[in-house]
């Protein structure tokens, strides 16, 4: 096979679980296979969503860690920029080129603060949540250091129980202290909840978001009765999207798993009780793995374990068979009931991962493929991008 | 700071978490830390204590995926060589110029037959397990191609429940079958338990074991009969060393998590009821993590969440502190209850994971401390070889 340029350092197998052109056949196991059609579905779908209800659409890259994918986001999907949580994953988008970045985290370590205050340099309007008002004049000093500017998004506890502020006194305490702080600009609210995203019913889910909002209109309001407006209003995710959408409040989303789907996801129900795998979003991600073992005749050992995965939300389910079941995890190993001994050495099986986010930061590549041929080969670009 | 010249090119934060001769406390978190006095006491233990039973110590390579920690384990304890459990472990190891390398796993795609049947030119013994005679002839053939020699442990399940056969007859059928095939040498059996490693109880676990050692003697009976002794007889872990170590059955051990230690495996009790991390073994594996939001004056937010470790055995603890606990963890935070308000925004905590194996996973580096300093940094060789 004739490798393409870009990747003619690469062998299958060593360096890549695979490379453009070759058979799905073929493809080394475990790794991470993205379906094409599917995920360019689902990136169109939400874009035409979000255009539809005037929303922004900022792609959550802390998902995929991957410039490939976001630029799909950007320009299949109209996604207006990326959020990511870590400054290492901000560099790494700053560095290809993307011109909106929003870090949905606090920053407090001073070296973090300084690559922080040097990402402008790029080229891109870079900005960082803050919940805590000591934190303003480190961002500050930093800025005026690298004579860069950052934004400053106020975070919101809107029901995450994780970092952000309550009330809207401690939001307009901050966005003071930042529209007064040289170098940094105030320029909104950062107001995602995470807790609520997970909840099977629909109507469990809009109950948690309908606080959520309540709490963001008092502090806009708050903010607005200081002359404190803010530019953007964020949050949003696979889970709740259309009840920012429709708040006459928030004006930006940050969805992420909507792209790939995953297990824990994949089972929340829409408003008519349907799982949103089924109709709303499709399956686009899937680790591959291959049967290596069937020394019993009713269990088959799968080459994705621990280290192929997160199971933090719990076992993948093998996607498109309803005959054989992925039912324990260990290192290395996935074991899969086969009650009908039907799987065959090195067959291969597309297992969807219960968590998305954690299982795309193991692996190197995604192995893009479409009509049964690998169409092309994405580093995850991020991946490891934690300190 | 001047860097050491192997690092000349690797950038504080940018590339890695820490550099050799910088204090502890300016280390980027989340990331991971090695107590250097503790690893080489763990390490000397297990080498004085295979040594005084006459055992073969075959370091599990799975665990820290690290050239320099094997060599640790070889130069201090005594180790003989690696055992790891895939192939692109094994080419890490063997380039590396490791002589004696075990993949305690079958391999049965034809791709990575052929990787595993080049190992040997790198001057390396090269061991791997068996569970069906139909790998033989794959093996074979690609061991000719090469025009080199692979060695065969038949491997036994006793109690995993995952790969392996199960009777004396099947392993004499294989074994039988190695001795027959060209390029093929028949060393011995792979037999870890690993179901039982974790079971808090001496009894249990011993309880186990001595099904397993029962297993393992009627397997080496049958194959004494057919004239085809086993060379080497292999397993035991953490949990389990001292009873394969006086089974009188096997004859080399496979420990990996002895020398890092965690939460799963410290929690188990020795035989005097007593933690194995209060007395057999050190704690000298940490993810360092940092202070970053404390918004709430009972909760504090750490930067190590599902990113920077697997809770598949739990979530980690706070090493040495009993006055805060990590409670929740997310994709990039850990909530840590901190009910008296004591931590401060950038305080360092060091958290003892539930699972090394696939935390040191998806870390790309080790970094060494000793008395306040980093020591050393050491990659993690084989991170992400899962294909």
């Amino acid at each position: 096979m004739n490798k393409p340029a870009n990747f003619a350092h690469l062998e299958v197998g060593y360096d890549v679980p695979a490379l453009p052109g070759m058979d799905e056949a073929d493809i080394q196991t475990p790794c991470l296979i993205l379906d094409l059609d599917a995920l360019e579905r689902n990136i169109r779908k939400l874009g035409d969503y979000a255009r539809a209800h005037n929303m922004r659409h900022r792609a959550h890259g802390k998902m995929h860690k991957s410039v490939d994918v976001l630029k799909l986001q950007m320009e299949l999907g109209g996604a207006v920029g990326v959020c990511c949580q870590k400054v290492s994953e901000a560099e790494v988008f700053a560095r290809a080129g993307i011109k909106d970045i929003l870090v949905t985290n606090e920053v407090r370590d001073p070296a973090k603060i300084d690559r922080l205050a040097r990402l402008p340099k790029y080229g891109a309007s870079v900005i960082v949540c803050v919940d805590d008002v000591d934190n303003i004049a480190d961002l500050s000093a930093a800025a005026r250091k690298h004579g860069t500017e950052l934004g400053v998004f106020v975070e919101i506890d809107c029901g995450a129980g994780r970092c952000g502020v309550k009330t809207g006194a401690e939001v307009v305490d901050i966005a003071r202290a930042a529209v007064a702080a040289p170098h940094l600009a105030f320029r909104g609210l950062q107001a995602y909840q995470g807790a609520m995203q997970h909840l099977d019913r629909y109507e469990d889910r809009k109950a948690r978001l309908d606080i959520a909002i309540a709490q963001v209109k008092e502090a806009v309001a708050a903010l607005k009765a200081e002359g404190l407006e803010p530019e953007i209003v964020s949050g949003g995710g696979t889970g709740s999207y259309y009840f920012e959408s429709n708040s006459g409040v928030y004006n930006e989303l940050q969805c992420g798993s909507y792209a790939f789907m995953d297990g824990d996801y994949g089972r929340i129900l829409d408003k008519d009780g349907k799982r949103i795998d089924k109709g709303e979003w499709e399956n686009a991600l899937f680790i591959l793995t291959s049967v290596m073992s069937h020394a019993k005749p009713h269990l088959a050992v799968v080459d994705a374990g621990l280290k192929a995965q997160s199971v933090d939300s719990g076992l993948p389910f093998v996607y498109g068979r309803d005959d054989v079941k992925y039912v324990k995890c260990s290192d290395e190993h996935g074991v899969v009931e086969d009650p009908h001994g039907v799987l065959r050495i090195n067959e291969k099986l597309r297992l969807v991962t219960g968590h998305c986010d954690p299982t795309c930061n193991v692996h190197d590549w995604y192995v893009g493929v479409r009509n049964g041929k690998v169409e092309t080969l994405w580093p995850v670009s991020a991946r490891g991008k934690a300190f």
